[in-house]
């Protein structure tokens, strides 16, 4: 595990969800303890249960750790995160994810997808210890927007957005800011949403740490796809165009389409992405084109907007802290 | 749809149930649109959104329709159990089910294992539905049970059992009765229980109820495991001996391979299920044995055990439906 610096603070309510993901179930297989753990000591930055912690801090007394309730759901969200992580991978056919092996690189496909089914289980029971009815209900809808977003993506797969006015450009926009939500901002959003509801937070601060989950998961999803162009592979842990390669068009490739409405070799990769000289050729053109900056300036005006979603929040340490966590996910290098 | 002809007194509410499955959902794709109604469309016996209503009809005035949040309960059953079918055909390759093309037999694996996932998102919502949180938790349960229990049968997928004595027979029987009850009694015992919950059933009745679910779910499925080497493959609409074939040795094959030690022909199949004259064989030799019956007499004898669960409850109409019920379990032909 690898957290940002600054949730330092947070870092005893975030062992506490740590050791929640890794709590033991009945039945125990070995096979299967081995490959959770292989999965969450392989985990990121934690960012999801951060957010829940976050929010929660609002509506606990100072200093105070995270209710039992606030840490199952901090627990279910990062567990929901993974379990659409080793779905995604099997169906992307990737090797790697943050450097490390996937699991779809190891096991048979069929026990990719149990797997990945098992943790989607265990993220429902770790909602459900919550108790909260309207938690289950957030939990239950941002996992719907989750699939059917993903279900949209493979649809629209080695799909060429076209735009050829200003109208058709704003619906490919569109298309995209749907995606990124359905991707990331929904449970982003929703793991602050859930942790108001347990603080039996004032509906106006319910709803402005709903939108700073929301409008930052939208900015750093940008960015993900902005550090899948620029990013170093060393750093990134896989390969960089691997959207593109995958016939996926992210808000870099649509800025340089728009801007080189004739360009043939996107196009050529989007509809096969297995020239891997070709995907090098298109993700250097785009790099060095202003289609990135376009890109991580979009970004910033979303993380400028979560910042502004704070203001119905007291002045706080925590909200501070949220603040600069809103700029920390588009100066990120991975 | 092919219900069950005892269960006419149901139709009104399992026409409601149905009307809830296919409920439009926002965003909507026509391609899933088509791949929900397919999949509904051939879908089976609705017995488990039946033995929802059943249990509530317990806890509502004579004649009423079910309650919606009943209603919305025997739905998520249905809807999860569909989820489930979508990624065991996946697993297994399976190419019919009901006698209709799976999904994955015309879909990539990464479109068949999202639709899942998406299966199992709307099932969670559906028991969100009920604003219930005891049924939220019965549902997080009832599901980490299956894709536990899915993952114990991939890892145990084409081990032979073996049982030198009483001791060792005794394990192998425990082995198969966990994975049945997972595959299948915990949900039918979900339906029941969590039908109870929202009826508020005395404590006494909501264990009966429960019994009663999960008992039948381990003739039931006995039976199906009966089925799958005595059945018709016109009638089940899938192959016989499939379950052998993919290397997993149920009931049938247990008490062939306790009379016959020495036999080299079922390890063979087990070790290896591609050579379809052999499966054939085997399948005859454990259907011209005594195995099949000693099967369907451990069925009948867990259909005994959930008639007996019943007594705790009034003797009405319906206690009378759930017993017929239990007897239609064992002597179905499909």
């Amino acid at each position: 595990m690898n957290t940002i610096p600054l949730l330092g603070p947070l870092e005893a309510d975030l062992d506490r969800v740590e050791r929640k993901l890794r709590e033991p179930v009945s039945p125990d297989y070995p096979q299967l303890t081995a490959v959770l753990q292989h999965l969450l000591d392989s985990g990121g930055k934690r960012l999801r249960p951060a957010l829940a912690l976050l929010a929660g801090c609002f509506y606990a007394a100072d200093g105070s750790l995270a209710s039992d309730n606030l840490v199952s759901l901090a627990a279910s969200v990062e567990m929901l995160h993974t379990a659409t992580l080793v779905h995604d991978d099997l169906i992307d056919g990737a090797l790697l994810r943050r450097g490390n092996a996937t699991l779809n690189s190891n096991w048979s496909p069929g026990a990719t997808v149990l797997t990945g089914d098992y943790l989607f289980a265990r993220s429902a029971a770790l909602a459900a210890e919550t108790g909260n009815v309207r938690v289950m209900t957030i939990f239950a809808d941002t996992l719907t927007t989750i699939c059917s977003g993903e279900l949209r993506q493979m649809f629209d797969r080695r799909e060429l957005p076209h735009f050829s006015d200003e109208q058709s450009w704003q619906l490919a926009l569109d298309h995209y800011d749907q995606r990124i939500h359905a991707k990331t901002a929904s449970l982003f959003a929703g793991a602050t949403e859930a942790a108001a509801v347990l603080g039996e937070a004032p509906e106006a601060e319910l709803i402005a740490l709903r939108d700073y989950g929301c409008f930052l998961g939208m900015g750093f999803q940008i960015m993900d796809d902005v550090l899948d162009f620029q990013g170093d592979e060393g750093v990134l842990g896989k390969p960089v165009g691997s959207d593109l390669r995958e016939g996926i068009v992210t808000l870099p490739g649509l800025y340089y389409l728009r801007a080189h409405p004739d360009d043939e070799k996107v196009p050529a990769v989007v509809r096969d992405g297995r020239d891997g000289g070709l995907v090098q050729e298109v993700v250097e053109a785009i790099r060095a084109s202003g289609a990135v900056d376009q890109s991580r300036e979009r970004a910033r005006e979303f993380i400028i907007q979560s910042q502004a979603a704070l203001a119905p929040l007291p002045d706080t340490e925590t909200r501070s802290m949220m603040h600069e966590l809103a700029d920390y996910a588009v100066s990120r290098k991975k």
